[in-house]
């Protein structure tokens, strides 16, 4: 059950970063569904390292194979399994630091969990697993279309500077229109002149990735321990490097009192609606109809050119630095996949929504 | 399976405000241990409303009753079924607003959902399901109590006012000690004039909640999609007018650069240990054996006695104000909240890495 | 997990044969279902000691509480908690057996697997949980009643005593109109008979239940690891005492050739219906409209009134003999379980059938 | 969730007949496991189609690789993913029944539920998905081995033709000396003659496989709803053409007395044991100690060369005849998947073992 995500439109994955493939099973995607494989192959290109100065150097084509769950074009309702050959692995790169335990990596954990760990490019725990993310979403989001929701993301932080446009104000289809998938010009280019510098120093950054989902229909979502936001933030906690989740007013709704808080229900074009969004389209647990917008923290990268002072697996002192290619920051590649992953959760809910009354 | 939580300690809850009982079932507890009854209830009364000039004034005295799973006071491995009955349920107070959708409540994402709602104290959205939650916990605690494990909380904001030191300078034993829980007795009484004032004016206020769980050994948590800070995560969020959640660094780490950010790897008293903890004891998903720290950002309470203008059932306008008992601000009563859910995560956590590796 | 049962209709239950009461959560029931209490009732007393001569002088008027989950008569979509107090738990009949394992029951294997067991009445190995699964399965009935699905059951054999003619030959409206359950007159009073003369005896005997689900639409069961017939047959065995299960021709099955066994497809009445029904209404794990026939073996209660040899918890020899109240063949009240179970397992794959092909 | 089966130990399934590859992702196996893939590979030999004259000429060598999850030679705890490429697939053979419903298949039933269907071979619904079955048992029995369990099964009956000794006077070690797998030569030579005079009258027949488990500690499986031999039911009733299950005692024991169906407890060689075993090993769920033995019917295969009538998609009348190549009798190559399904469950069982009570 580890490695699986969602419940009824369930993935399951496997692969490390310099196995023979990496791969996921989606499970429960409804029959009839047209697949566009360019579709999700442009998705996958939109994650895939090497695709500008800011990236890792690291060059993989992301091409993907289907195997099965798809006859004719259209998914069978049985599981659509998608594999991704590694290509690009070099092993070699990583022989320096099977014994040592670099910072804020997860090499130490993995051996006292597991004893046994692939330390090949983080084995398990590298951020290629996030291309089967992006395989699966590109399927929930061929399937979102179909019912007029759609899931959008773009970078809204790097390092100090921020995109200080809220997202009403921001032409969402411009996100890839730059390197750093801000869709304000000017921010973007101070993001991406940060991050070169950051780069050229050896060092990395952190950054924010702003979501928003719309079109999503009032009523999906559950109540207690599966409200949307939940498994929102769960989703976006499980991608490398995340620290922080808020939606709608997020931290900043703490300093509010709650007669400037309170979204009040009006009527918009006959329809019910609310005069302002600080619940981020989420009340109860259940969407109201309204856009549904969160942020996503990420650290700064664990890899660094310099060197740092560790331990190796016999407790001695050791000094590591990155010799491998890494992204100086994340964010601009993690666009993406926080799309991704919130389509996926977002399919599931519409997908159990089927069943929350009886039908008449 | 919309009503559990956890996977092998996994607990199922049911009840309404106004409903002749709430209750829980925790499925999964190893047999053998020692259940203190006195000390479930001593959680209880923290998170039991009326505790103080701070909370609602509604009366519960939430006294729990066992109705399985224990035997001649131990755990038989079975399940155990705690039932706490509602008892100062005035249902009178809610018949003005059954038909109303109350601004930033659930009234109306449930109707949209389900069709047929139980309007009675917002029936299964109000926050007395967090009595199961803490009850529960309890148990957790008790477990975790066995291996060294302690979860822990307290109030580090509520509106603008901050307890500006970090926890490693709180007297984490004080939490108690005052009606806000925040151990800092300075801020702690700011905060208390401050929910006074904001109670005073019939309006209510955000605040944050910071936990602490210490003694965790290295190597819990499950690294894709069952990383130990998205469990928690998905647990915090999953509290009522939560918006946000962070760990280690969180959204600060944002802005730093990854040489300052990582932590570095050494040994303390012989053991393996980390320099300074931006990680929040948390590498690649799972525990590294340093403090487990967090914060929870909650939204100032919906219900509030001003009036607010809303719609009906029918979509006519109409004014609401709330008539009958509620907290100004909940994160006093949310502390042992917070303590529970951490406990019953890393409990969890803690029977999975049973099986991790082959026994030897 | 271990004591839920179901998927998106799920349930979990609790409870002991002598604590102060059992229970079921169920988790997954669309909102508007009209619950009718009188006939759960109904249903529950089919299940209850007492009933007849045929059955233990045990007295339990198994009266039940909705806790939680419906309001104004109906389903809110929220968890339904349904609890049952023990009244007649006379727990001094068991100090004799708390430290002997009595022969095939579960007192070894529960001291094995639990250290910790509550001996009085069996504890949670008691058949008195069926309560439970009666209790919700009458909800699954209620449900199921609104599509035009009915779950029916009744004896077939008790001991080496045959019903001879198929169910399609037998009135099942009958199954209620005398102690044993088996609509055909004859096959009862000989049944009825043996029943008294083994308990006259001191000792039990087995007897086979027939079960039948008529008006199931094709299409419902997934076709892999959750084949109807797959579910069908884990639920039956969940039934203590259950030894065996069969479905549409079953073992005897084995012994026919392909040509003979095939059901061949034809039009009844303009519809898709196959000339016989070897397959019992399910075709690669799925309903094909036909009726859903099986069988589900019984042994002969392990508790009977002669001496037997057995072991204590320290390894020394003793002697064990019943002294309570006990059903000398569980058939009769065994028939109402099957129903329920039956009617769990198909409302479940009639919600998952909601998802299976995109809506049109 | 619907092609995954198991908990702790979970695999994770999918593939058709005809398309690319099928592949399981194994999901728990705990780290430091030795990956034996030649005995992997042995295991996949004994289920391969075209292995002797008793099987389908159709050949698939069945090569398996391994994605991910091992290395250097050892599970790493993270998911073990497998493929099998689809070799010798004829997709011609299978476009005359495109639009027709084949009696006693699941094409009928598979466009029912889903709508689009790959009808080649049987798609989704063929039994080459065993393979991926025996893959990973494979690795259950490599754990099961390291703790001195055993699953081993035999064919026990072939149409009308029995072995009638029972398991405790053959010799297991000889199940694969003959083409039946029957490891009595006597028998083995009558069924065998039997499925060669049936295949060459283009007719099937059905048979009995039994299964014996040697080695299972007492305290494996679960009280309620994950009753060890329930969960095996499901495992066994999963397996394609399986039409019933019965262990220990089964069908047989329900015209037993209590008195001579309960197993008396006592010592043998200083150890607890029954001096009969008609619980099949296993009470209120949970494994005692004695050898685990249960039986699996399977009815004659569906596909024969005899010509047979049926209606098409339109509903029209038409004839059908299989045309491929097809076993004439499942039971010689589905004893190993048998087999591997026993080892799964109690694989599973082993791993949920490990925290039914506290560690002292």
């Amino acid at each position: 059950m580890y490695n699986s995500f969602g419940y009824l439109f369930r993935i399951t994955t496997f692969g490390e970063s310099h196995g023979p493939a990496i791969g996921v099973i989606i499970d429960g995607c409804p029959a009839g569904l047209v697949i566009d494989e360019s579709f999700i192959q442009s998705e996958l290109s939109r994650r895939r390292p090497g695709q500008s100065a800011l990236t890792t150097a690291r060059k993989e084509d992301d091409q993907f194979e289907i195997l099965s769950g798809v006859f004719e074009g259209k998914s069978t309702g049985t599981p659509i399994a998608i594999m991704i050959k590694n290509k690009d692995a070099k092993s070699k790169d990583y022989s320096h630091i099977a014994d040592k335990y670099r910072p804020s990596h997860a090499d130490y954990t993995y051996d006292q969990k597991f004893g046994n760990r692939d330390y090949r490019g983080g084995g398990r725990s590298s951020a290629r697993e996030t291309a089967n993310w992006v395989a699966a979403g590109g399927i929930a989001k061929l399937l979102l279309g179909q019912i007029g929701i759609v899931s959008k993301a773009y970078v809204s932080q790097v390092g100090q500077i921020t995109c200080s446009k809220p997202y009403q104000e921001l032409d969402l289809s411009q996100v890839d229109s730059n390197d750093v998938r801000c869709p304000d010009a000017e921010s973007a280019q101070a993001m991406e002149e940060h991050i070169k510098a950051v780069k050229k120093d050896g060092d990395s950054v952190g950054g924010i990735i702003t979501g928003v989902i719309q079109g999503v229909p009032a009523g999906l979502g559950e109540p207690i321990f599966h409200k949307l936001h939940a498994e929102l933030s769960k989703a976006m906690m499980s991608i490398n490097a995340v620290k922080g989740f808020e939606y709608g007013s997020g931290f900043a709704g703490v300093a509010m009192k709650g007669s400037e808080h309170n979204d009040a229900f009006t009527k918009k074009a006959g329809k019910v609606a609310t005069s302002t969004n600080h619940s981020g389209g989420i009340q109860g647990g259940i969407s109201n109809g309204e856009d549904i917008h969160f942020s996503v923290a990420f650290k700064p990268v664990a890899t660094i050119m310099k060197e740092q002072s560790s331990i190796d697996k016999t407790g001695e002192e050791v000094v590591v630095a990155g010799k491998g290619r890494h992204d100086p920051c994340v964010v601009p590649r993690a666009v993406p996949i926080v799309e991704a992953l919130a389509a996926l959760v977002i399919v599931d809910f519409y997908l159990m929504a089927q069943t929350s009354k009886l039908q008449e």
